[in-house]
């Protein structure tokens, strides 16, 4: 074992002012710790080698990621209340860092958005080690807080339905598919058809093999290609999830696509998204590790910069971040179950990524830290979708 | 009767450009038209006057309701089509020029905040002719369409209850009250107390004869003050129709007065306003001769200036701008009813004033030029006022 020197100790007493507003205590791999306070902390990180205390001092917001994820930091006790503390740290001395890390970031071209879905294609033998059975992998609807994660993600389906007011042989374009449940559920309980498109592989095979078999391929279309290669008119546009893969530099892009698509009268548009209060890049690890490429944008971002410039009106907008923290708790849970299968598939270090990851956003969730936003949208003169919100209510299956 | 001339001619032919879009038909003094398309027109501008002619060729976004205000510019036929035709113009054009005028525009000073209101303080029986029995002078909620302008403003004051979840007990500050109602039904029907602002004399003094003839003055204290300088903290903070007065360069006042007054853990707001797709000034003569000082903003400004540097995040956002439009209608059916006693005490050009401002701004609405935003928000790390929406549905009165 390495021992415990002076500098060493000076970096440990730097890191520690750093978690110590939030009650977490370091410690070295020595067993001795910097801290002070005489209240119990909530948990211990516990630092097993000079490498990665020099990693968080320098950098936490990546090296607290990556030492975990190769168990060379570890947490002592239950993690959640730790990493719920953490979150509330990730806030303004990591921003500037994080600003320029994302300025000097490649864009998000074309190869780079098939390139950065990598996340996608890990395989759906994964995903649906830990998903809902229809692999819907955006924050859930918990109509009844009581809801399973399967049914909180059909009320989510449905609701998004409701709030666009589906009408039967409506057209709809859907940006970012997934495994296409969105698509299906729309095109089989509300009769539309729709445009899926996407640009992940793996998912579209799922998506589309799944249409067949469902007798759902005559209504639903699974396109293999960008968002920006959107073209033709529609009654409603769609996009759950995918907002935070565009890039602020892209807005422009989305801007344009809507502003082309949804230009009828009685066209709509419902845009769900991960998002912030403030603009703040987001985690340095989590881009380089989980989501490259991601930026979760605040409410004025898109609001001034997607759907003004493209003629729209914000009909309505919810803030779900409650509902994302429950969503992640059972994912959480349903990857904890498949601990095993997936640490001897992808190995330790990846299965402590993704537990890490998923521990963290639920935290940030929970926090209000990160926020998960709603927003329908018609053209300027065009009615919004219902005269009260009681109508979108009573109106079609509410799914419980 | 001043003969028409070349010049005359000519910038009818330009005024007639601005409006042809629309199809609304230009008439001079002597019966002819420069209008020339062969589809029937909506309706009939008659310009009475050279002066006239020359106000719509410079600044028609001023002069339009000038001339129209003092007899020297009439609509033939129903006025509401033309009207709206108008509103549906008011855009581009006119951007720069009103952009320009509001820079140069002084800005609202706690001592312009007390002049700025000299239109709440025209006289309690001036409102008392059209608005409904509470006088609430703000958009209205029409929970069922049927609804009366009565039974619509009470809807309205409900929903804001809901939406805040309010319970006994909690403190409530209210920025810019008017005539009291909204404070008053917090009181009476959910057991709040409430601290209300206002800078009109007027509305204080009919609000406290109110609360005191209603025996609410032990639970809503009255206070003739700005909003910035409320002092204290709150459980909610609450603003119906103040935030259009408040003006873009006083965002940073508001913003600070949410960050100390509303930090609590469990703390909530409400902030409804009049606002825009994108950021346009207010129309000119509104601004002269209505609103002086008034600017409806996007929810870009009022999410990235006043509640992100707050510390606030956004809930729920409800755009009733078709309830306004409809609110609207009730108040100009109203004022036609009352046309003979408003004019024989305020005069003509007094009643052509207001008859046009409530026209205008019905269209504005009815074609989605204009927004009415409820914005609900809470401190970051507090909980949002209610898990779904369908439990504010629920909850309270329903007023129908």
């Amino acid at each position: 074992m390495v021992r415990v020197g002076m500098v060493d100790r000076w970096l440990a007493e730097r890191v520690q002012r750093l978690v110590a507003p939030v009650a977490v205590r370091l410690e070295l791999w020595d067993g001795t710790s910097p801290f002070s306070a005489s209240d119990p902390p909530v948990g211990d990180l516990v630092v097993r080698d000079r490498r990665t205390l020099l990693g968080l001092a320098v950098n936490p917001d990546l090296w607290f990621g990556e030492t975990y994820a190769a168990g060379r930091l570890a947490i002592r006790g239950a993690a959640e209340p730790v990493v719920e503390a953490l979150s509330r740290l990730s806030g303004p001395a990591a921003t500037w860092r994080a600003r320029l890390g994302a300025l000097l970031a490649p864009p998000n071209s074309l190869r780079d958005a098939r390139r950065n879905v990598y996340h996608y294609d890990l395989g759906n033998d994964f995903y649906q080690l830990w998903l809902d059975p229809d692999l819907v992998y955006t924050c859930a609807y918990y109509a009844d807080p009581a809801m399973s994660l399967a049914q909180a993600q059909r009320a989510k389906l449905d609701l998004v339905c409701r709030k666009l007011r589906l009408r039967t042989g409506d057209t709809v374009v859907e940006a970012g598919c997934g495994w296409g449940a969105l698509a299906l559920h729309m095109a089989r309980h509300y009769g539309v058809t729709v445009k899926a498109f996407n640009v992940s592989r793996e998912q579209l095979g799922f998506a589309r093999a799944r249409a067949a078999r469902e007798g759902l391929s005559g209504q639903v279309e699974f396109i293999d290609d960008d968002y920006r290669n959107v073209r033709g008119q529609y009654d409603v546009f769609v996009s759950v999830g995918m907002l935070e893969h565009v890039g602020l530099r892209h807005f422009h892009s989305l801007s344009d696509v809507l502003h082309r698509t949804v230009r009828r009268q009685g066209g709509r548009g419902l845009l769900h998204f991960i998002g912030r209060d403030v603009p703040i890049p987001l985690n340095a690890w989590i881009r380089r590790r989980v989501f490259p490429g991601a930026y979760p944008p605040t409410l004025a971002e898109v609001t001034s910069r997607v759907l003004g410039p493209a003629g729209m009106s914000v009909v309505d907008v919810e803030n779900l971040r409650l509902h994302y923290a429950r969503t992640l708790e059972h994912w959480s849970a349903g990857f904890a179950n498949a601990a095993d299968q997936i640490k001897s598939t992808y190995g330790e270090a990846f299965f402590r990524t993704w537990e890490l990851y998923l521990a963290g956003a639920q935290a940030a969730f929970a926090t209000g830290w990160m926020q998960l936003f709603q927003i329908v949208f018609t053209p300027r003169e065009s009615p919004p979708p219902a005269w009260t919100r009681a109508e979108l209510l009573q109106q079609g299956e509410v799914v419980r």
